[in-house]
């Protein structure tokens, strides 16, 4: 019997061995046929996932040279279970040290993830590298760090960072941390505001494990499920200690790219002021929802109330006894219908397409538990662990791996479900099965993570009109079916568009075009057309516009793929080669 | 050979057989004629220190019965030394859980360290018991946390702290999570002003792994010495997030005790409002260093130039070219008699005793290193770990540790030392050879940690002057030899009283006196008079005066003795039984 750390160090051997001699076909056939790599900027200055021995030989094929890898080996006992072994591995390239993760069957590797994490010569100052702080020689008219930091803001920073909401700032962080001279821009005038304006009972959806920031975790006493206004002060506080350059009360009004000069003009009003910032690289982090989707509807002009799309909905402090139409049975439908039902509105939610639900208390522990919980902290699974092995699943299977924990949800469930169904309540699982996290991944939307407002929808206290709208009268919103529903207020949680409107907004539309789609993978299911990605699209990687990137996402990702991004701005600040294989090519304009 | 697991596991067996027995002479005799026995609130509700197999036998007497103690064990591999076990302990109490530290030679235990960790049925919310941030069933009327927050604000509280600097911050985070309703009042504007206004190049003397905060350490990429703005940032976020119950702009004017109704009545005034709490308990945080003394000298009344405190000292920058003379040659005196070289000041520094000198850096690797350093952290001497050590050596030997210490760093900077000597500086290493944490133990002063000014006395860049002041003329300072000191500005750099002198201000003298000096072990060396203490004085454990407490220190004591002193707090609070062992006398007014 071979012990999986033998087979992991003969694997690891002969890899190395074969990428040392060039020999790429070699190489490529220590995986199985079904076997996958996945490449996070430490190969490919790219986010990318080959299948294959053939995807992998294309893959080395094109990187092998300029990346020079070597130093495989384990970081940690492997383990093995079900045939399967595991192995947490480390490496070196020509540029830079990585870790990654490997998963070994018989026929070969079966999964490969290799990460980027530092670039040689540009290692952060952390724990024996931290800063002084001080010097102990005085010296006449040497600067205090106050004076420093002041010094900097005069700078013209390297990057732009378009939005201060979580993205931004963690992206920032990083940035900070890697020298890299950037200034992440907000309209807000505090950092945390993006949180703080939402509605009052607002509390995140994702718990504290999985929303931890880079660098500065919650402490233990963190709630699961941060109230927004104490994210916000969370926000404010890192941003101020962190030392993220940042902008508030400041918009982006355009940004033009000049291809020759290789470099962005970006015209800013800050607090009254016109401002023109030069950057080499412009980061969009506007929030990965994008635009609001307004819905044209006949009658809108007509109606006498109030209409908002969900993103401008104040709360629901102002429509005690008014009756509500929520247009809409997503995430925000549901939080918005349940606020306002606190607060004694009278309120109708229209289901105009089928919803998936799960309950945040199953969810955090079926779909969450291995990774981002307290078991998971106990288990030595750290955050960092985490989202590695969450990176390390393709997302060409990973909806195999999530189907039969929301069969298991399903069931735990079952009651609330037959509740739901018995309102009239439109429910499913995804196209095929998945649930949420594919949902989110594909499409960003179509899910309502309960943590409260369906038990209003299946008892009827919020009550529950299915179909399409018609069009607004004057006292309301009609259906195709002909069902009136009188309103005070209409409110329409009707979504966002794609990122690449902002580009249309604030560079033009024939570069937003060109960029085309950003989010989803390609899977061919509702609202996420093929072909194929393998990855999200223009996510936190080279786009078709040169020095434009997006960023964002939920905390999880701004977290982990802010130091792709962070290393990829480094690299090319550095003057550093940065080889993109297979830049990925765009297929719809949004 | 016995294990020394083995060795250790024998003593707690017998220790605790004999105390289930409550036979205090078994037990007091299973400790080594020189043994100590040091107490943090777990059996004693003290702060308290006892000496030797009849020291033991005395607290176990008047303790036992209540603490009943029970289930001793070892919560890691114990080593061996130099025919000393050392061993980490838990143990449980009537009311509390306990960890410890205990070192065991041939004749029996050397030290016994045993400290209150958490009281049974009112742990704190951390880890698994973290608050959940939002319910899950939807509810008219419910609070959302702002709203919470809020309210709080109007409760009165059962603690008042006075002081809101990193002792108060430290110690108001540990009793908002103990559930004590509690308010930190401090004059400043914003949390870390204290630091914020002192003289621009400051920064902490102390390094980082020394300076963490409960609950959320300073992260990987902090600055060793951290600069005055920074840690200003620091605290003020720090109280934000952790959510201390802290009024700022907010100055205590006077505390009256009724002593029948066990209740303080606080007057406040608050933004010009004047507002009346009714505590039960009353914390000095007032600073460590307490009240300025401001020296007396003839014709200071006639000098016409400026004269100041060091603590009103507004830092170099309206000196550049005055004739400065500094009196002192501490911490302070040198910390401003660099920055005003810096700017080009004409700085004359008067010795008036001999002073104990440290280069950071020295003092870093060799005094602190074990413990508080990166390569500790790497040893997997976390912070806890690292104050338990620090903690589990009894003052009345702590010295002999730290004699080693200080001959190592004389001989690594004989050439420093040298070139002081040469320049006609007074140097010593503490009457006993003990060097800097003791002195400060003791007295709280007659050292400097050099960050680098030593330089410029040793190579005159400040001059130095020696002797006694004799008096002021309108043009200077003139010394007891007759030397004349021209000075545009007179900086008395001359130290602080004892903290008792708060008390004195805001309740009255006789309550002051009855408390008596604060600070101090009672060495009988300078600064800090006999009898022998054993502990220092009223600090973080009950005084003469009831409901009355000290709190402060450096970052290292704010942040492990808060826990002691919040815990004690606590259990009043709760009305759990809080017999207090051997209550200090006083032997000293201030």
């Amino acid at each position: 019997m071979t012990s999986p750390k033998q087979r992991v160090d003969d694997w690891l051997a002969s890899f190395e061995s074969a990428l040392r001699a060039r020999d790429v076909r070699a190489a490529a056939d220590l995986f199985a046929p079904d076997g996958f790599w996945r490449d996070l900027v430490a190969f490919t200055w790219n986010i990318t996932t080959v299948e294959g021995p053939d995807g992998v030989a294309d893959l080395l094929a094109a990187t092998l040279d300029e990346a020079d890898p070597s130093g495989f080996e384990v970081t940690e006992e492997p383990t093995e279970s079900g045939g399967v072994v595991e192995a947490w591995i480390r490496f070196e390239t020509a540029t830079g040290r990585g870790t990654g993760h490997l998963r070994l069957k018989p026929e070969g590797a079966w999964t490969l993830l290799t990460t980027l994490r530092e670039l040689k010569g540009f290692e952060e100052s952390q724990g024996g590298r931290r800063p002084q702080g001080v010097e102990h020689t005085l010296a006449k008219g040497r600067l205090t760090w106050a004076e420093r930091r002041a010094a900097e803001r005069q700078d013209q920073p390297y990057v732009v960072v378009i939005g201060g909401g979580q993205g931004g700032i963690a992206l920032g962080a990083r940035l900070r941390q890697l020298g890299v001279p950037s200034v992440v821009i907000d309209k807000n005038e505090r950092p945390g505001d993006q949180w703080r304006q939402r509605y009052k009972s607002l509390c995140l959806h994702d718990p504290v494990w999985y929303d931890h920031l880079p660098y500065l975790p919650f402490p233990a006493n963190w709630p699961v499920f941060s109230p927004k206004d104490k994210i916000g002060d969370w926000l404010e506080m890192y941003t101020r200690v962190m030392e993220v350059p940042y902008w508030s009360s400041s918009t982006v009004r355009s940004a033009t790219y000049d291809a020759a000069a290789g470099k962005w003009t970006v015209t800013v009003e800050r607090d009254g002021d016109t401002i023109e910032l030069r950057p080499t690289q412009l980061v969009f982090a506007t929030g990965m929802s994008g635009k609001p989707n307004y819905p044209a509807f006949p009658g809108q002009d007509v109606f006498r109330g109030e209409q908002q799309h969900s993103s401008q909905h104040p709360g629901p402090e102002a429509y005690r006894g008014k009756r509500v139409v929520v247009v809409g049975s997503n995430n925000s439908a549901f939080d918005i219908c349940g606020a306002l039902w606190e607060h004694d509105a009278d309120v109708t939610m229209v289901q105009r397409s089928s919803t998936h639900i799960v309950k945040s208390s199953t969810l955090m522990d079926v779909g969450l538990g291995d990774l981002y919980s307290e078991r998971a902290v106990a288990a030595g699974v750290t955050t960092d662990k985490a989202d590695m092995i969450f990176a390390s699943l393709p997302y060409r299977i990973m909806h195999e791996f999530q189907i039969p924990l929301y069969e298991e949800m399903a069931s735990r469930d079952a009651d609330f479900y037959a509740r739901l169904e018995k309102a009239g309540f439109r429910h499913d699982w995804g196209s095929d099965g998945s649930g949420l996290f594919m949902k989110y991944l594909r499409r960003g939307s179509g899910y309502y993570i309960d943590v409260g407002a369906a038990e209003l929808v299946a008892d009827g206290r919020v009550k529950l009109a299915q179909g399409q709208v018609s069009h607004l009268t004057a006292d309301g919103v009609v259906l195709e079916d002909g069902t009136e529903l009188p309103a005070d207020l209409v409110v329409y949680a009707t979504g966002y568009g794609s990122m690449n409107g902002w580009v249309a907004d604030l560079v033009d539309q024939p570069t937003a075009d060109r960029i085309g789609k950003v989010w989803g993978l390609g899977s061919d299911t509702p609202k996420d057309p093929g072909p194929w990605e393998g990855e999200q699209r223009n996510m936190w990687k080279p786009t078709q516009q040169e020095n434009l990137w997006f960023h964002g996402g939920n905390l999880h990702q701004s977290r982990h793929y802010s130091l792709y991004l962070a290393l990829q701005l480094k690299a090319r600040y550095e003057g550093l080669p940065t080889p993109v294989y297979r830049l990925a090519e765009s297929h719809h304009r949004g």
